[in-house]
């Protein structure tokens, strides 16, 4: 067995225990998670800072840095997560469909947990205990394989949700990280089918689709998002420029920011006179088909055939011009990662056309693609967005993490 | 392009239409579908007796002869199970769950199709039928590939399917066959992720896990059936046998007939005096573990280690003892395929013990493991038994082809 097997192994152990523990003892797992994160600031933010040194001297870009930093505050915040997440109703004590067939079979079925969950991800710690306490809720031992560059604030991490675990009476390995992180371990991690039930990576497109591509453990894809805003010939032109800012400019580093604007040609000359002063405030760099070019002239560059499928996090927004609403469509189907696309508009038919055509998690009417969210959309917590539909589309909850069982109760029962 | 991703092309386009017909007009596509068996039954039989007398050229085994032969008498079921399809409730109509943000923001979850579905099967032409049927209802394109033993029954079927789809209405690319019935084209459907949403094999466990480890389209595995009963030392020993034999021998060749009985080392002397007398009507062929055996003697032979994985799918069955409940339920665990697994019991403890610890599409207490299909779970048809925990488990019905999309009505709220 290779190091990972065993950890897979364990994990699975641990999962049969937990997936038996009662909602109160989860609970009490998840204050002591909380707990020991205040008692342990210390040992968590000495080890993020040995981490923030290695990638500072490694010349790591400040975004980075940043998302790995942690202080004070960011670990009160990680730890008021978790409570919230104990708050939360446990999906595998909500009852599901349950009948008596005429034979006397009394069927119900039964939300459990999926078992193990594997999640690789990047240099981001609270991740860490935000994917764990999800998982712990719902009844899942999880095998965390975070960055290479958030290594030792994960461990420190991962050693204190351990601790406070067998301080509950659960088992430690309910919760473990991957100790080599190199490509290897998410390679076989990709194929530890035997004791992974799922595989859920969370980070850039890249990663994503390769983990995909890749995987013969079923995969969740989460949050890839190349989301467009469709302004109409219809638009309220305000409103349309207003929604636009905040989907491109309000954080575009998440998966729920626009990366381009699709115009309606009518609306275009009178859109782009609305939006730049507000893309302006942000240096918004503009990709434009020719047709916008025109319109735009200086203050946008032409786009190549590659920024219609870029997700670019960034303070960047592709620009295309539509001859009609149908080209809208075929368009943003075409590009579209499946995460969140909008629709400015103030025709009834085409609002309810966009919703009807348009294939993904989320489809708004005048309204930010930047809602798609856990919170947002009353799952109160999330451990990513799919933008898949097997399984679970969109913001991905407690549920999302559970499948069910079928329980037949009978008194000799057989089948003609 | 190739022709299989042409299919693929084609069949995307109409899902996108199909998913917008309403449900009278899919209802009215499924009554022409099973109008056409009736009118062009003929047609229907002529080619299978082509594909029976290949089959019987070829030496091909009578089981296999009689899963592949058609007479009136099965056509006229199978447009009775169209018509039972068409009287079932749209999946897609159902209301999802519905709330308004304090921002005024509507949103809604609406059910909607996966979009294409793939299907590998064998020499079933019934399932041919079935599965498009399903598919339509649920607003899904397919794209079928059966077993070449069939292919002149398939291929007649989805012509009179796709005349259907086209006097009513709706794009004959609901339907397809796959024309190449060589391993090829099964390795090119499994990655033809481009345009399959999902791929559901059907057939033997070797199809299945090939399947499963390598396709790169989301697969959903169906059907393997290793299944247990396992007879508690309390079990009431006429129950046990009956629900045994029911499980074991009234259709052996189904995924939910019983493999394994597993029998507490206590009831074991008592239970094989009840349970051989019914089991010997049908010579069932007894692999026993040594303790076994030491009751069985000539009646039973050893089994051998591969025993405990088997899924047989005839009048054979392996026979464990368990020194305790727990040893059962390891073992179980063990070698279960996730479909329906039993105990015989009247300890109210170890049912429910049973019914928490054994990791399975369907646990049952006191009742056959035949009952596991859509039929007797309330879902009215059922595409496969799902023995995976992801997106679907047990038996698959119209819901289960299905995903949901997030749609929000807003007016112009941008995120703070």
């Amino acid at each position: 067995m290779t190091a990972l097997e065993k950890q897979g192994a364990a994990a699975q152990a641990a999962a049969r225990v937990l997936a038996l523990a009662s909602t109160a003892q989860k609970n009490q797992a998840l204050e002591a998670i909380a707990q020991a994160l205040s008692a342990q600031e210390d040992t968590l933010l000495q080890a993020n800072a040995a981490d923030l040194a290695a990638a500072q001297a490694a010349g790591t870009r400040p975004a980075l840095l940043d998302r790995l930093a942690l202080n004070p505050e960011r670990v009160a915040s990680m730890a008021q997560g978790v409570r919230q997440v104990a708050a939360l109703p446990d999906p595998t004590a909500t009852a599901g469909r349950s009948f008596t067939q005429p034979n006397g079979l009394r069927i119900s079925r039964r939300r459990v947990p999926l078992g193990v969950v594997g999640m690789i991800y990047e240099a981001r710690p609270n991740v860490t205990v935000d994917a764990a306490a999800l998982c712990l809720k719902s009844g899942n031992a999880c095998i965390l394989r975070g960055g290479k560059e958030a290594f030792r604030s994960n461990q420190a991490a991962v050693e204190l949700m351990r601790g406070a675990l067998e301080a509950a009476g659960l088992p430690q390995d309910c919760v473990s990280l991957v100790q080599d992180t190199s490509r290897d371990s998410a390679q076989e991690l990709m194929h530890l089918d035997q004791y992974l039930d799922v595989l859920i990576p969370r980070g850039g497109a890249g990663l994503i689709r390769a983990v995909a591509k890749e995987a013969s453990v079923p995969v969740i894809r989460t949050g890839e998002g190349v989301c467009h805003v469709y302004v109409d010939s219809s638009a309220d032109l305000d409103m349309a420029a207003r929604i636009l800012y905040n989907a491109k400019c309000s954080r575009p580093s998440v998966c729920n920011a626009a990366e381009c604007v699709v115009v309606h040609r009518e609306a275009a000359e009178g859109f782009f006179q609305k939006a730049l002063p507000l893309l302006d405030q942000n240096q918004v760099e503009l990709r434009a088909d020719p047709e916008a070019l025109a319109l735009l002239g200086s203050r946008a560059h032409p786009a190549l055939e590659e920024d219609w499928d870029r997700e670019y996090g960034d303070y960047i927004l592709a620009v295309k011009t539509a001859a009609s609403f149908e080209e809208a469509v075929a368009f943003i189907n075409a590009h579209s990662s499946g995460h969140s696309e909008c629709i400015v508009t103030e025709s009834y038919r085409n609002a309810q056309a966009f919703l009807d055509q348009i294939d993904a998690a989320a489809v708004y009417v005048n309204a930010s693609t930047r809602f798609t969210d856990g919170g947002q959309f009353g799952l109160g917590a999330e451990i990513g967005i799919s933008t898949q539909k097997m399984h679970a589309r969109g913001p991905m909850g407690l549920e999302e993490l559970t499948s069910w069982k079928y329980v037949v109760y009978g008194s000799g029962q057989v089948r003609e």
